[in-house]
């Protein structure tokens, strides 16, 4: 039903037959002769058609077949903005092979539906080239990854679906089992446990574009099914599996969005001094804004704040942001009320005005948030540290050392938006490692892993554990991150029981619960598992950065709100009892 | 931890420095040097210590890492079953990675261990190297599919495992929503409508390698989860999808598995062609054994068997066994005692003896059943009708024609086993077509699809919809089917909403069913749905084929058990009263 796609046709078809096959997008009638954009997935292309083709009751979204011969458009009606644009098809046959009610919005690229309606009707939003591009792109983007480990000797190995419950992290999405009454299965949040024991089955380079289940509330861009790359090897250390990630990485973007800028290699940052230098593990590197820790000269002052803050075991933070010393005093607590907006109690500041070096610094020349009343060498030291010039300001952040980080942090997103330092056409990618083993919870007032329970020790730091200090054991996990977001998660595992045990003893776990849900990794550990490591980078937030879109949803086919609903097939949704019967459940009112 | 494969080492490295890790398989203790075959997922090799390298501490399936000096074997001791087998490894440096406890069986080929312990210790039972060629040989496959489909325009576009509930043909696997108290997800039985979704979105060639569920009674070799290559595409006919499909598997069969004869063009059979000749709608087609209805020729006899069979409607089949008509009547016993365990009420039969044409038979060489006396004239007629020559045997199955079809195709599955008849090393391919578009159902009394809802029926055909005779409609359905078992199934989808809510109600749903099951996908017949088909071939099967696999579980790296059970995680189980809570569910005891 087509010999031809629309969008290849070019001057080189000149007077040749085509059978085109597509929907009636734009329609245009001229003195009775009508010009149509018939567009498939390739794109589009101007049909000419007399009106005995019946073409008056052509409609847009139509779906038509048709017979003609090609030509060059006449001098001066080419259309240099479309591939297809120096050519027309002139129509000698015409089938319709499906009619269209008319679209509840416009299928074009700034169609501004609501989002809603879109996801209703997402079989005709898909229809837009964007959103035809965007799968395109996932498709390569998935290709690619497939092909890269290929070459690098990974198995893609399909792990179940259907699996035990281990609630551990995340709520488990459960399946009632309709042949053991009473028993569930659980939807993975991930095949972590499956991949491990891979690598006890001696496979050594297993992968999985791996579709994983969270239970959780859903925030603003997540997804209660999302994919993948689900990775890990055997006989390897950090850089072994670091290294793999930069080349594929590096090799895609390079391929398939060759659009962007990338710096190779990958800059490794240690997650201290990622916490130092940016407030946080996922810092977007495109520009400056770098921190310091000033509590030693937030100490020398009487300002109660920072006293108060400096005696309750917190620190004082300085974000030099460069040319911004000549904001006003109300520019000041705008940018303060936005701090508040973050969480901050209130932000401090230090304003340099003037030019020329530092030495030259007058009283004058400083402007200090009220309260805070310093000599000028205090600002000039204080600048030193902050890497601030004349001209700059300084922002200080007090509170503790978690929050004050968070804040700040906050602050040098917002910055950098408003005064458009990154570079929007830069990817620059990073590994935060060294992450610390445990972090404490103070919600649950218990030990949690940072990364996960089978994330390993850093070597030789075994004995910690038991001791008092375990915020400080550092871990063999690492992230992907990539201008403000974390791309991917992995670590060097545990393979030796006795340690994995002394872990989730940690964690709080009882023998008893370490049993049932740990049990058969444990004993799998137990026959000569090998030390292995992986890590698993979310495909839907990649295809949506080299895609450019704002949302996951754009880059899935089928997305659900953030309420969990499919909008299209109205799921969840009620069932039949018998159904419920079969499985031994009851809804409770 | 390793530079090199212990399966890579050849005598081109002799004298060259390695470093392997991998798992100790067989040991041997010479005169105080020790012989192990070191074991990684690329093979065996032989590597020798010294007692000062511990090895006597060293147990089967202990990990270990060693450094050494690969040397030539000394001449005579070489191993030409080994592609390792020239050489050997001098161990200098021996680090124990993780030592194993005795496993439960032995990690070889020729394990005998039961099924069940092999299931609950998969990540030993996969270090076999034939359970590493499988998963090594899915792999391959797959990834033969996905470059074949890329390389034909295809997208691979993910389709969500969380949907609606829409019962038809099996039951569903439920998911309890918490979000949404009282409604459940289902997972897909197939992406059908996702992928005809797909069509009207314009994507006109998608696949996916899809999951899917079917929460059946299972029979010896199904799995609640399996995987199929699910396919679809726009603007085409059936010969075009056929067409695809061939030389994707003519293509991977080549590739892959070499040692298989194929024939292309793969045969296409009509299904009535397949029925009347074989019996079955997936007829092993690597040797003879047909059959003709010869239910005209039984009518001319007395047989009281043959006369109430002709009565009821039913009828009488031939199928010539060649060779055997000099099996004694205690053969035939125990023959048609086999097509009884098979479900027939008898069979009867005509034994041709001696040499030479038919036209030289006498009475005496024709052996007829008792009860079914025929002078040889008749016999002749028989058995030209049956293909038979003198030296053949005939066996008659009477009854009604889906159960005569079904018993007769049943011996001739039985007898080519027992005659080898079936060459191993042939992969006979072929396309069942034109399908019926119904059946009828005795059990519901009902309509049943013959393929699925969704299918088109042929051709000018649709006005028998609103006649009588539902079971004469012909359908654009297809199967691929290979050696007697079905590979793959498809069809032209309908594409026009009202043709659809038409085979809907024929099937017997109410309106308010049809508007709650399927309004979606009607609605989107209602935009422009373009004309498409599609297929979809199951992986598991095609890969345990491939493999030689007797079982699917063979060929999957965590299969369940035939009730459902992993018997490694312990799946199925009891999950938390408050995961239970949160999803406002009970147990009905």
């Amino acid at each position: 039903m087509k010999t031809q796609d629309c969008g290849a046709l070019r001057a080189a078809h000149d007077s040749t037959a085509t059978t085109l096959s597509g929907w009636v997008s734009r329609r245009r009638d001229h003195g009775g002769i009508i010009f149509i954009d018939l567009r498939d997935r390739s794109g589009y292309v101007q049909i000419v058609l007399n009106p005995e083709h019946t073409a008056e009751r052509l409609r847009s979204e139509w779906c038509v077949e048709v017979t003609g011969t090609v030509r060059l458009r006449p001098e001066g009606s080419e259309n240099p903005a479309l591939p297809t644009g120096e050519v027309e098809v002139m129509v000698e046959g015409l089938t319709v092979l499906n009619p269209s009610l008319t679209p509840p919005f416009y299928i074009t690229d700034d169609v501004d539906a609501d989002e809603s309606l879109r996801l209703r009707y997402r079989y005709l939003d898909l229809r837009r080239p964007k959103m035809q591009d965007n799968l395109r792109l996932r498709h390569q983007t998935v290709k690619y990854i497939r092909d890269y480990l290929d070459g690098h000797g990974f198995l893609e190995i399909e792990t179940p679906i259907l699996i035990k419950s281990t609630p551990e992290g995340a709520r488990d999405y459960l399946v009632p089992s309709r042949t053991h009454p009473g028993n569930f299965y659980a939807l993975p949040q991930s095949p972590q446990q499956l991949k491990q024991l891979l690598m006890v089955s001696g496979v050594e380079r297993y992968f999985q574009i791996a579709r994983c289940f969270r239970d959780e509330d859903l925030r603003a861009d997540r997804q209660p099914e999302f994919t993948q790359l689900d990775l890990e090897m055997s006989f390897v250390e950090e850089e072994d599996v670091l290294g793999l990630i930069e080349g594929l990485y590096a090799g895609l973007v390079r391929e398939l969005t060759p659009q962007f800028k990338i710096k190779t290699p990958f800059q490794r940052l240690p997650y201290a001094d990622a916490m130092a230098r940016f407030g946080s593990d996922k810092p977007d590197l495109r520009y400056g804004l770098e921190m310091a820790d000033v509590s030693d000269l937030a100490a020398e002052t009487e300002f109660r704040v920072f006293r108060g803050i400096l005696d309750r075991g917190g620190i004082i933070k300085a974000m030099a942001v460069p040319g911004k010393g000549g904001l006003t005093g109300a520019d000041m607590r705008r940018m303060e009320d936005t701090a508040k907006e973050f969480g901050a109690a209130g932000m401090s500041h230090v304003r340099l005005t003037g030019d020329g070096a530092l030495d030259s610094l007058t009283d004058d020349d400083a402007l200090l948030s009220p309260g805070l009343r310093m000599p000028v060498e205090w600002v000039r030291r204080l600048a030193e540290r902050a890497e601030a010039q004349r001209g700059d300001l300084i922002l200080l952040m007090a509170g503790p050392a978690r929050l004050a980080n968070q804040w700040l942090a906050a602050m040098r997103s917002h910055l950098a938006a408003q005064m458009e330092l990154a570079d929007p056409a830069m990817l620059s990618f990073a590994f935060v490692t060294d992450f610390p083993l445990f972090q404490w919870d103070d919600a649950t007032e218990r030990w949690d892993s940072a990364h996960h329970p089978f994330t390993a020790p850093a070597p030789g730091c075994e004995a910690m554990l038991d001791g008092e200090d375990l915020a400080s054991i550092p871990s063999r996990a690492y992230d992907l991150v990539c201008n403000g977001s974390e791309l991917a998660s992995g670590s060097i595992r545990i393979h030796q029981r006795e340690l994995q045990e002394k872990i989730f003893s940690i964690l709080g776990y009882s023998a008893e619960q370490i049993s049932e849900r740990f049990g058969h990794i444990l004993e799998a550990f137990d026959y000569g598992a090998p030390p292995h490591g992986g890590i698993a980078p979310g495909i839907d937030r990649l295809v949506a950065m080299l895609a450019g879109a704002d949302s996951l949803r754009e880059v899935i086919a089928f997305p659900k709100t953030q309420s969990g609903s499919d909008l299209l097939f109205g799921a969840p949704s009620g069932v039949d009892a018998g159904q419920l019967r079969d499985l031994a459940i009851r809804i409770v009112e």
